[in-house]
């Protein structure tokens, strides 16, 4: 049995003194000492005491008194309405050449912001060579590297052609891609089938292995999904995705339960629409690859957040991509603009003979699962997955719940039982992020760091604050309040 | 801030008074009142203060000093042993009158502990009438009823024959059944293929689809599974069902993730051993029924719980089961004895347009899974579930803990992520369900009470606890220790 310990009478204050402690937790001590009770109220201050952020974000606060702050309230309001609307379905599988725009007959997509090829990490080289060798561009590794060299490849960023692709996030024009459409919006994402684990060419690796199953998709796999959309129609994504969400997926680093629902939902059409032998490869080639929706999953977060990025004003992330060197965002308001820093090693687990000195930095743009609210967000939804760090389902909640401190809504159709049946994390506010410091977080693949080998372990990362910080601070310059100028005091050096 | 109040001091007892209240929670008050802290204990008399009961369970306990006790305590070990030892693969299916021991050209197998034709309720009737129409041994349910009351029929509960049902679980010679084997024990069960739900057999329903149903399962579905697993070989439902714990099945009335797993693993066979139309209905079939695994997980429990049947003094309950008008269980070391006490409605939700007034008592060899450490045992794993009953997840967790009080073990393979990964509560035990009152808690599907119209609705039921108390003195009994005639005291009329 436990009671509040009441207040010693004092004749100054005959009611007794009842205090109230904000910030430091030492500052209540001496108050308690004296027989006052003392609530404390945990504080820090925004911005991680960055004076010049801290202004800024005191004048981009929704107000809709001010031009800035009411500006910002309605794009904002739109961008999270735009992203609840979201409704990816799976219309088609095409040759990336043939389906993305914007693609020439020697362009390679690549993940993350944008980066030139001699600035490359190891693992995003390898899968440039396992795609020359693919295309047939090279007969050898050293061919495709000096290809590479002598600018005779056009790289490009998968974001910037509407398509995202995991890890090294390589697409060439031959490889078979999904077509996805965003039914409530109509603009349309792009990803590559999902290779599986271990030796793929989007861990860096490419020998002979990983061409000849890239072959295979081409040949293969990718038409015959073809044909079995066509006799099936388009497959609801929106749909799995929610589904599996109450099946212990999040939608990144799980995918067991979605696939199982996709293979499931396409069977009789595939079945149905190709060659007996062909589609039974395909099927068993998904019930070995309990990442195969993976892609899907990404591509349906690509399409649904397309659809809020462009708004002007709007403070909501529409991207977290990684190339391995450098961790980009974009924001819906400042149209085209990357914000970037360096990228760091994830925690967690390494296959046997593999450490953290092996790993390649965090990579690929498959953070665009988290930036819709899936993955590390909605970690409360597949608890195995904090195994990864030694974490506990309790650890998992707490992730979660982390993340709706730094997100706009909860999303009523994608939702969590081990919450209550609480809607995802959704709809990232930059300021939210910069002011309370909460990285978010994301479930993450883990690459050699040199070309070649592939997969060595799994884990969780955190974005870093600063892509946030100069997020903010561009959209403060284009709402014109921005800067430090108009401001008294000099702005921090921090 | 809270603290602890400090006795007040007191001259008699100058370190000051602190009790401990066993019982009662109003005993507490007058001691707190005085100032005295008091720590409450919950407690209540066991056996619901039933004095021969009592006496008897404290005769019956674990104390290798005690013959009777001794004897217990080993008995329900190797129990449990086999219990955790169980290792469920499906390996064919047959027709039932092949394949099930016992099965006469004129059987039919029903759910629960045994009853007579002219005692049974609506939905098994009406299941007994589509079952003679199937195998045409009658032109018209009039017919059909008219056999079974010229005793025509040879009825026989399910479970004399390793075999089990959902609902009226009428098993007629022709229906293909699943043969599952306990690779661990060499013993096998059978379970008919799930139909969906709505209009079913198992549910009463007769009508022309059911019966076509049946006749297709018959013709193609059962000769298809059946070359399916010739190829395939047997297919490991112990780590199915493990599998689907962690995605938000219980193996009762939540199957979509075990269905979705087993259609993707046995999908890439069954495309190569049947006719393509054949496949592809197949598997339209599977998708289109998230039911489909639960008469294999039922299957699979049984096979598993029988070997842990027939062994001499273990109070572990093997069987529990429901025929519409009985609720009956088996106990290991009580040989073919039935338990049996008036069952009563679930409660749950209905289709619209039904409510309580129209709803079968309880109904089904399904609560096989609860046996086992499934369906409500493992309802934390299935939050979803208890929203039939308005509750939440919380509930659910509170639902899991509740059957930990009355198993002797928790099954390290099947685990429960959102209990910290902490094992199904397997292995009832008898006694601990009449000490401590706690009946085992079962999902279950709701039949309308009358013949031919089918589900209704689904919900939560429990188990008398009678059934425990007349095992529990046959087990006395047995070991010679019950009866009353020991004691000094006269029994209790309770």
């Amino acid at each position: 049995m436990t009671r509040t310990m009441p207040s010693r009478k004092s004749t100054v204050f005959p009611g007794g003194i009842r205090a109230l402690n904000v910030g430091l937790a030492e500052f209540a001590e001496p108050v308690r000492a004296h027989g006052a009770s003392c609530v404390q109220v945990e504080w820090r201050p925004p911005a991680q005491a960055d004076r010049e952020l801290g202004l800024l974000l005191a004048r981009l606060e929704d107000d809709p008194a001010d031009e800035a702050g009411g500006l910002i309230a309605g794009a904002n309001a739109q961008a999270v309405r735009r992203i609840l609307e979201g409704r990816a379905a799976l219309l088609d599988v095409q040759p990336a050449g043939a389906a993305i725009p914007g693609m020439t007959a020697r362009t390679l997509l690549h993940s993350g912001p944008p980066i030139e090829g001699s600035r490359m990490c190891g693992p995003m080289r390898g899968a440039v060579i396992g795609a020359a060798l693919f295309e047939g561009w090279a007969a050898t590794p050293e061919e495709a590297e000096a290809m590479a060299a002598r600018d005779e490849i056009q790289f490009s960023p998968c974001h910037h052609h509407g398509a995202v692709g995991p890890m090294a996030g390589i697409v060439s024009p031959s490889m078979p891609v999904f077509v996805v459409e965003n039914a409530s919006h109509g603009n349309r994402a792009y990803a590559t089938l999902n290779e599986g684990l271990g030796k793929v060419l989007r861990f860096g690796a490419y020998e002979a292995d990983v061409i000849a199953r890239l072959r295979w998709f081409a040949e293969t796999l990718g038409p015959a999904l073809n044909r079995t959309l066509r006799a099936h129609g388009p497959v609801d994504l929106a749909t799995i995705s929610a589904q599996a969400l109450q099946m212990g997926d999040e939608g990144h680093n799980r995918n067991a339960a979605a696939t199982s629902l996709f293979a499931r939902t396409i069977g009789p059409a595939l079945v149905r629409s190709v060659e007996r032998e062909d589609a039974a490869a395909a099927l068993d080639f998904m019930r070995g690859n309990d990442h195969f929706y993976l892609n899907l999953s990404m591509a349906a977060c690509k399409a649904t957040l397309d659809a809020a990025h462009g708004i002007a004003g709007s403070t909501v992330v529409t991207a977290m991509a990684r190339n391995g060197v450098e961790f980009g965002i974009r924001v819906s308001g400042a149209a085209d603009a990357w914000f970037t820093a360096p990228v760091g090693v994830p925690e967690g687990l390494y296959f046997p003979g593999y450490g953290p000195q092996d790993a390649n930095a965090d990579l690929g743009d498959s953070a665009i699962t988290e930036t819709c609210g899936f993955g590390g967000f909605a970690m409360a939804a597949a608890p195995a997955i904090v195994r990864f760090v030694g974490g506990t389902p309790a650890d998992a909640q707490d992730l979660t719940r982390e993340m709706y401190r730094i997100t706009l809504a909860r999303h009523p159709g994608f939702t969590i039982a081990a919450l209550g049946f609480q809607g995802t994390p959704t709809a990232i506010d930059a300021r939210r992020v910069v002011e309370t410091g909460v990285q978010p977080v994301i479930n993450t693949g883990i690459a050699h760091r040199l070309p070649g080998i592939g997969q060595i372990g799994a884990g969780i990362a955190r974005a870093p604050l600063a892509c946030f910080a100069d997020g903010v601070r561009d959209l403060g310059r284009r709402l014109g309040v921005g800067g430090g100028a108009r401001w008294t005091g000099a702005p921090s050096s921090q």
